[in-house]
């Protein structure tokens, strides 16, 4: 269901998401996706809190690839949350694209940061 | 270093990785990206648990469009911490497709929800 | 509203949720609790997973000053959590009285582990 | 082993702390405590992040039990990472006393907040 057959990343996202949708509407004995949803939307955010934490742990370790297995964690649940709210990943890899583009958006993000650094180390 | 060179870079998230290593070696005055590399891999990581805080906060209000851009950037700062590891969004594209294929993975996943079920409600 | 208002307020957390409902009263230009309480419950909760992140960045490093001026940074902001919704830390004390001297609650804990366990290495 | 028969939160958290020394040292197979110390710290700072989210959840539902229940369930696992390191609550308790005390760490804060404000809502 992809909608540009040279862009890789979307191919693979939105096949996931493909996969994610077939499985939660499966078996909760059979398939973790669907037992995740039955479970119901704290169990899916519990889990991307959970793996947001072992990738900050992994990355603390220097752990190349824990940090591949670990943001491969995060950005799976995610997708489930996305799941969850009819939300396809090419929204979000949409709005990733803007903000490359518009360079306006880094110095808005820059004034910020600037602004917290004069307040001093958090 | 985009995987698709010949078709002008149509990767939306190794376009981004290229993005992000240009400006991370420019100047932390005029880039985000730059500043935040600047400050240390700590100050990438307090912004992953951060995104994915807000992650939780956008779904739990069923916020469609704050679900999106909240992604977006938990998606963006995990790329820094990708990137301040030399590792390309590829790889963990490559172990998300592993898992797809791989329905062993969900069984192995399921089975652990399953025992985490059994000992009751955390 | 200390528990022990004829022995001068000497509970801690008690003394510095009063102190925490003060503020929050107070000028939104003078004091920070008043601010964040303005800005709203997300904002508090965001420096809630913010501080817990930190916790975990500092543990990794073994900081030891770090991880006690973390830690009470996470515990302070998690109290403008529970004063957000009239609860008293003396509550959350009563808490884990309850499960320090029900030896039963650990079994319960343990078993869940056990069986987190047996699933494999998450 | 309380510094102050007075104070009640003191009191509460440093029993804790000796009911954790005690339980880390003994037989895995019979306490959750000494389960989780052997399966190592970062086993203990992922139920740290696991909790802080958990709370967030709480909060946002306004579910005033599971609010002191999660809360209680953070500082619990947070004292572990403290016993990890050999570090007391008074130490924390302490950290907070000053905190409290000390108006000008409020206006610190207070100038930080205000410097992220004029950076508009992140």
């Amino acid at each position: 269901m992809s909608q540009n057959p040279a862009n890789g990343s979307l191919d693979t996202l939105e096949r996931l998401a493909d996969v994610i949708d077939q499985r939660r509407a499966g078996d909760p004995d059979k398939s973790y996706v669907a037992r995740l949803f039955q479970k119901g939307g704290d169990a899916i955010l519990k889990k991307v809190g959970e793996e947001a934490t072992e990738l900050v742990m992994a990355a603390k370790d220097a752990d190349r690839q824990k940090i591949v297995y670990e943001t491969a964690d995060l950005w799976f649940h995610s997708m489930l949350a996305l799941a969850q709210h009819g939300i396809r990943p090419a929204e979000v890899l949409a709005e990733l694209e803007r903000r490359e583009g518009l360079s306006g958006l880094e110095e808005f993000a820059l004034r910020k940061l600037k602004l917290r650094e004069e307040g001093g180390t958090p």
